[in-house]
């Protein structure tokens, strides 16, 4: 997103968030929000899918379906603390894409794995699909 | 929701939990999603338009105009953790919408505030607008 300036200290934020939760839209226009794991290259975030239990194939993620149905998402980092004077939430709204380039998808999941410790020993395959989101317009609110 | 039957163990966490995240979506079918502070109640979910500072009027606010618009919204109650082992989550799908009933949204109000100690020292309004979200779903996931 060459367009799209996102302060640092937002950034920051984006880089070191350990979840994050990701609202698509199915075919009939109703909203899906689930927490996943991620990754912000200062460009672009990475989701991919991994190994953690699921109850469908990869293919028939309610995510997956949604995206390829409409590419629309809005996805929030945010910080709950009982002091509300330090709570702070980043809402990015942004178009998703299943990765298509091997090289892409590789290097996101190597990128990964380097964040996610749980990665590297093994939930998240050669093999994953890897969600790719591009930030359309970053709001942020609260103590960033 | 008389038909809807929520196992003990779900509701649980569901009552306890101290954020949620809501989805919505805009007129443009694009989704939004943000954080939000909430009660349930064994029926439904109730959410206040509350004193924490906002950029625009409650009724302006993206998730106000997005249930006018359409009611469809889901709702994630989760747990991050570096085991994930210990992750889980609640998706609530259902329907929103202002209450109307001066009864409901002072009755909504008092348990707010007995949740949140915050709402208590003065942060929501006697007069806050009130959002009510009907479950017609609820899928559970991880260590419940």
């Amino acid at each position: 997103m060459a367009n799209l300036t996102i302060a640092r200290e937002i950034q920051r934020k984006l880089e070191v968030a350990r979840i994050a939760r990701l609202s698509t839209v199915d075919a009939t226009g109703r909203p899906h929000v689930i927490p996943i794991c991620f990754m912000w290259d200062g460009s672009f975030f990475y989701s991919a899918i991994d190994d953690k239990p699921k109850r469908v194939a990869a293919n028939q993620l309610a995510r997956v379906k949604n995206i390829q149905t409409t590419p629309h998402v809005s996805l929030v980092v945010d910080h709950y603390d009982e002091d509300w004077a330090r709570l702070w939430y980043e809402l990015v709204r942004g178009e998703a894409e299943l990765v298509t380039s091997q090289a892409e998808r590789r290097q996101a999941i190597q990128r990964l794995r380097v964040k996610y410790p749980q990665y590297a020993a093994g939930m998240l395959s050669d093999e994953a699909p890897v969600v790719r989101i591009t930030p359309v317009r970053v709001v942020a609110w609260g103590k960033i």
